[in-house]
């Protein structure tokens, strides 16, 4: 029997989870759960949309709910409460915040028996486990992360909240010098600046100050004013064209020393044309985890470093051990 | 309390473990176990040196042994036997006879309720690991595994076997037109001879036909006659300056689509000056992870797929959630 999938919340990551189940065979979308209405929201592949607000409903309908809303508002809610009631996966991005996100889930998925897994998708999630066996491996040594090329949307939506402008993207970009020292092994110390540089593609509202607002950009502080920060102005026709997707990626890099004094780098890196469609495929792979773990009776929150690799697996432990070791 | 450790062999990857268990704080090395005679064994810390006969009264004073002998002929033997006495930890990396080992260890640790986790190393170990993640986040895709730069040891020794060889060195180098097609998602279909080719530095024993030996060399069934293939004869004073280390390393790409047609590139590589010291590192941070589950009372074998990533850390769950999420 397929594991039975419910989706909360139905934006981009809500629609990468639907496509992201069709390509699984051992599992199943029972549906998505809006706050809209529903008869206003088609699904991508004819998954039937609910209401939110009967999602209780579905406690013996759904294996496992993917939670598909933001961090900064959606998930600190909906994971605890909903852990109540189903066994649940997110991708809470905000890395400072884990720790007490992680503490409300656990308390709640282990008094109602339920399995949870937070904070899944590639950084906090894959680029999680890459720094994590990176730094066992090599205790001696130094983690690097770099980000892009990619879009970011906090920064887009940034740039777009300034006076004059209409649209905006931005791209963060890995500074090529300092990736090639890291890849060399030169462990270097690295500001801000020497790390990532910023790509701004804006779309200036008529008469607006072109100027100024390359000013207002460059000078954000925590934003851009720690970055070189290049800003072009285009309309919003080649905006939409040339700029419509939200690719992105990085590089999580271990670099360090063994006891005979040798050197190894230890590199992991994501290109991704998708973001939301890639971390709705892990989101999808750890629901499988956690259909597991719950079966198991392993109750409470866990993370990406709690679970054993082969639970995402379709394939049975043989397979695996025939084909991947 | 330190995890106290035995270690068993003393070539260069017992070397390397004991070299790993010094940059550990959380580890002791407790004895080097040998077949040779002990007192011609120096070790490079000063961990003492027993006969390998000696080894069961160790039972009481090591908690992990960690095994260093080869694959082909050590490893199938002493592992179960070994397993019978201690929770043991392995890198037998004969890929084809990996289910059969498991088996053999499974019985013997699962009725002495001792704990064993086998051919964990970089390949098979770090590169499953990479294969199973990706394969899981982007189930319509191809794998790819590309090995080198580095000494392959068993193609070394077949060029040394060869009538009129005095040394030789072999490297194995991924092509680089393959690598980039792969990189760039391609998802190209590759032959042997396109995805790697073989260089050898060879030393002539005095008056011997080099031509003949290259031809030997390139023409070698398996080993070297469905690879592009380069033979340099050099003086055994440049083999050893120049090629004195056994440096290697090795990529591994998980090529995919998502539901919406977006294209993504996973992708895992390793760099290593050298390996034995490499794949030390990673015994000992499994011999971690095989004290703890041991403790947990999980008995029997595992592989590097069944094991709990935070496992491998000598940090708390707290000090993992907060700095590698």
């Amino acid at each position: 029997m397929a594991i039975r999938i419910g989706i909360y919340g139905y934006g981009n990551l809500g629609k990468g989870v639907e496509l992201a189940i069709a390509q699984n065979p051992d599992m199943q979308a029972v549906g998505v759960f809006t706050r809209r209405a529903p008869e206003t929201v088609q699904t991508l592949t004819g998954v039937p949309v609910y209401s939110a607000d009967g999602v209780l409903d579905f406690q013996d309908k759904i294996d496992i709910m993917v939670l598909c809303g933001g961090s900064s508002t959606d998930l600190p809610e909906q994971t605890p409460a909903l852990a109540k009631y189903f066994c649940v996966v997110d991708s809470f991005d905000t890395h400072a915040k884990i720790p007490q996100h992680f503490e409300r889930v656990n308390a709640v998925a282990t008094a109602s028996q339920k399995t949870a897994v937070i904070s899944v998708g590639w950084d906090p999630g894959l680029f999680s486990l890459a720094r994590l066996y990176g730094g066992c491996v090599l205790p001696e040594g130094n983690d690097y992360t770099f980000w892009g090329k990619g879009v970011s949307q906090g920064h887009s939506d940034a740039i777009r909240r300034i006076d004059g402008v209409a649209d905006a993207k931005q791209y963060t970009i890995p500074v090529d010098e300092a990736l090639s020292a890291v890849r060399r092994g030169e462990n270097p110390t690295l500001s801000t600046r020497e790390k990532h540089k910023r790509e701004c593609f804006v779309v200036a509202k008529e008469g607006a100050d072109k100027a100024r607002i390359e000013k207002e950009i460059v000078t954000m502080p925590n934003y851009f004013a720690d970055y070189d920060t290049t800003v072009h102005f285009i309309s919003q026709a080649e905006l939409n064209e040339k700029h419509g997707g939200l690719p992105h990626g990085g590089v999580v890099i271990r670099s360090g020393k063994t006891g005979g004094g040798n050197q190894h780098v230890v590199e992991y890196s994501l290109k991704l044309e998708s973001n939301a469609e890639f971390t709705a495929s892990v989101l999808v792979a750890y629901a499988r985890a956690v259909y597991r773990l719950h079966a198991e009776g392993a109750y409470g929150c866990k993370t990406a470093l709690d679970i054993p690799p082969a639970y995402l697996s379709p394939k049975s432990r043989e397979e695996l051990m025939k084909t991947l070791l």
